[in-house]
């Protein structure tokens, strides 16, 4: 019957992102869905689109035997998988967290950022940064994987193959990121009504956004050094989708077509784009993959690099089943064979 | 290797779609898309979203060998498939048309509402308005199956239980239909571009559209005789979704959610919601799901029917792969299993 | 300098399109806006729209000095005006709700829709019902004038030419009708949020919806008897507009063009279009027109009405405007030539 | 009754927006509008948003008396001005063109951007770069105004006060600017479709872009030599908006917000918001206005500045009224005065 999965909040997007996911995935059993608010009611009544796929209810937490699961996910908001992450890895259980508590190594950068205490520092060495593509052996034998921020997955992987190969200046990155709506969750708040961020574009967090520290730390992981970004995320009228443009200046001559190729060859969810392309959002919607363009504008020494992911899937549960499958030792893709839905 | 299935037009939505849901089929093996003005082009180089899932380039009708498929599906502009079906017939071809060619039994209606002579009258007797929950044993042996259209398929299914059952006045009908912009096609025109549909919404063909005819034919085959039918489409902007709104003055007194549950028992893509339930058009949103809900506002004579499909998918691709399944003997629901996408 | 206007409830939608209308209404002098939670928040820091047009702060309400005003705008929820109504009243000035507290003129009637008792009932019958193509001569010399919700004003008028000539059945009237999001307000709430409410169609309070027995009192002052209406509003992913679609069954042989141009011939903000037409909500966009189209398909004996208003001027603050330019004697349309922004 | 103004090419955005603010421009007589392909239909009858407003018809452009008007704007597709404006200049009439003829000084340039020979170089040299708050006074004594684009006039009013101040880096600017899909014109095509650019975001033009150059010239006469500057445009789900976000390397410390704010002092259309702001497009809709944020994240050396217009006002139609009335000596913001429209 698989493995059985627990979820830790199912009522974001980032949940029923993965019970879309989870539900026809072959080697999972669907074993608990929490919600402390909506505990006994049925998934299906809150997401008719699950209607006949996902017979559960939410459980409430205390009661859901987490322990008892093989794997669990948490979609919850920041700072509770951190309350409750080490009794599961006591437990034997292996845990995937798609908030940030176990995103950033340094204890003092996660408090700043996130301005709250952290529960278990001494968990946040042994987590693995779970974006494939750059840790995938330690994804396979880790007990607890920090799954990535969207907006961290698709800068990372477009910027990675330029700063591996050290052809630019690691100093002067400039990431201009573009989400979909969905990104700020199912939260109900007035800035992402239909009435405010529908037909309306607007940059957010110039001063600092969390995700700063996390593309800085993931990019010096493969520098080897520091790196200097500046990093400007907006908010545009889709649901889902997130449009990196990446800006670097290039101080190496190189093929940098042929660059991104052999980085990503083999790799199946990241998707070099034919020279001069423009990746559209669509492109990838309600897949696992990660499409990305390189060009040189003029022949000149700045190099862009377009990257575009589905938030959702890519960017969170996507992502978070292909860490299982590595966790577990089921092909990477198992459950990820997703036609983009377009249009 | 799975039956080899063909596809004529390949460029418009319908077309795109039916790659989507083939692509994944374990029974199929896409041998021909043809589009005569891009012939020799990757499919995947026009649809960036089928990269890694359609190796396949488009071919030219002429040279595409469609009379060596086993099934080829129509999805071209209305007025092509007549001038080319009854050959595919001849050569023992099982063809699915999509487009409105077949659907109309009375070849004088059809002239009238299609405005151009029929090419082959004499195939349409033979032909099987593909709507399975109506008509799936003639499905079943069919060799020509006309899909039936998003706007029929959607009124349709909300008004058969009540015809059936005699319990309202089948002179008096009345549908308001919504459809997603996705259902005007893919052809460059003005009155579908996002800075005119976008943002705005509008009734359109009132005077008389041509699934008029078609769904009052589909309605006196179970009501066995006349019935009468208002029908006002409508453009709102969603790119997928239909969702009909159906009034009828009830003559009888009768369980009407009860009514609705009965005649759908054991359908797999019909699903009647709770009483009191409002189906929204992304519940079913990149799935073959008709959701239906049956509401009798304040105890008053008159019934109010919701009905919501993607028409993209039941109504138009996903219900063609339906017609499919049955005609070869699959699986009805093989590789229909979608997980709608939500949000 | 014009006369002195007051608005209570500033944050909504409703609020701050008073404020776009006000802000270059030669009449008048924007006096004072009230939130309680925002006093002394500058109007134009929580809407950087209106920087250079709105000079003003929020104040707190028992500090506004509101009874010095000459009129006052409640853009509140339900149930805050009736408080403080009374004490204006009596101080001389003169209110116009936008809200719902004074439409209805049975008291229990409203207490049942709105589930509240009301606070001054006895002020119920001198409020004046301020539809200015029905009633324009009382609101002229009301003092308290009930602004009409959204759906009552488009329905209503496209209802009001057939009820008064007495060509239709009364008893089975139906108006299907599409909102934008913006008609729900500016709370925070899940199901209006951009990744729910975009993309997405769905029907709402099938079972009753408040502006049913709005609508049902405002047509049977028109035919001197109570009239049937089934009334099925619907949310569609624009920002502004209402698209209303009605149906009546034809009991007398009319010119329904004629009919309706007659009726409206004169009115500045009622449009009737060419006999054939299908008025989209966008060519009202930020307008206070009501554009209206009349069909009987395919000659039957159904008469189809096509009405469309922008849900925040014709229906709501532009409304309220055109009612108070009555109240004080300036040209109706004072403030009000406003051209509709397409696209 | 004011000065007579024609328009050449009604039909596109430009267009049908030069109308919605002529109509209530107080000096301004509407004379002729003209269209080869719609000669005789009431420009009411393609834009029923201006029913009420206007009541001209489309006329032939070779019967339609531009040479007797004062002013005649040019809203045609690129090629078309140059082919008529000298006639015009003979005979007195001041022109104002909304296309791209007459931005680029240098004809080589042109003729490589555009692809075509230019048909009256020598009047290149005489037209006057519309951008009022660089060029007012030239713009006052100007017979030929070549109006600015959309991206160029956001992209270089964000650009200017540090170019002007010297404080950055002129080889390496970066403008990452954002568009809303009114901004590719009314035109029949593909990819502007609603189910196209609907829910989809992307980049294009990477390789170059025809604003590049004008972008280029434009900030190089401020800097008084050439710039350098990588420039990718993007298309976003928007009707109506630009969002230019702006990178440019600090050279010299200075206060950044005082710099802004200085600049732009008086100036009615340019509005430098509060530090720390973002502003959203929603905030120019329909007016005017362009508004501007300058940031300097962690108190790094990268400048950031985020810059919205309304692509049709500030972009296009209000920057030519704005010229019309500079070169007339009207009030600057006469008929202008608009209140952006929000939500």
């Amino acid at each position: 019957m698989g493995i059985r999965v627990g979820i830790v909040g199912g009522t974001g997007y980032t949940g029923v992102e993965l019970l879309r996911l989870l539900a026809r995935h072959p080697e999972v059993e669907l074993a608990a869905i929490t919600s402390r608010g909506d505990a006994g009611r049925p998934v299906s009544d809150m997401f008719p689109s699950l209607r006949g796929h996902v017979d559960l209810a939410f459980s409430d937490p205390a009661q859901a035997g987490l322990e008892r699961c093989d794997a669990v996910f948490f979609a919850t908001p920041n700072g509770i998988a951190m309350q409750q992450v080490p009794a599961l890895l006591d437990a034997g259980v292996k845990v995937i967290d798609l908030a940030a508590d176990f995103r950033l190594k340094d204890e003092a950068s996660w408090e700043k950022w996130y301005g709250m205490p952290h529960a278990c520092p001494e968990v946040l060495k042994g987590a693995v940064y779970g974006l494939p593509e750059v840790n995938r052996e330690q994804v396979r034998s880790a007990q607890l994987v920090a799954n990535p921020g969207c907006y961290p997955t698709a800068v990372q992987l477009g910027f990675i193959p330029l700063i591996e190969a050290g052809v630019v200046d690691r100093a002067s990155l400039i990431a201009d990121a573009k989400s979909g709506v969905s990104g700020a969750g199912r939260k109900a708040e007035v800035h992402t009504l239909f009435a405010e961020a529908g037909d309306n574009f607007k940059a957010y967090g110039v001063p600092g956004h969390r995700h700063l520290p996390e593309i800085r730390q993931g990019l010096a992981a493969v520098a080897g050094e520091e790196v200097g970004l500046t990093f400007v995320p907006h908010l545009t009228p889709l649901i889902r989708g997130i449009h990196a443009t990446l800006y670097a200046r290039l101080t190496k001559d190189c093929d940098l077509q042929a660059l991104f190729e052999n980085r990503y060859r083999g790799e199946r969810f990241v998707d070099v784009l034919p020279a001069g392309s423009h990746p559209e959002t669509r492109s990838v919607r309600a897949s696992n993959n990660c499409r990305i363009a390189v060009h040189r504008p003029q022949g000149g020494d700045t190099v862009v690099v377009l990257s575009v992911i589905d938030n959702l899937v890519k960017g969170a549960a996507g992502q978070a089943v292909q860490n299982m499958n590595l966790m577990f030792g089921f092909a990477e893709s198992c459950g990820l064979e997703l036609v983009p839905v377009l249009p």
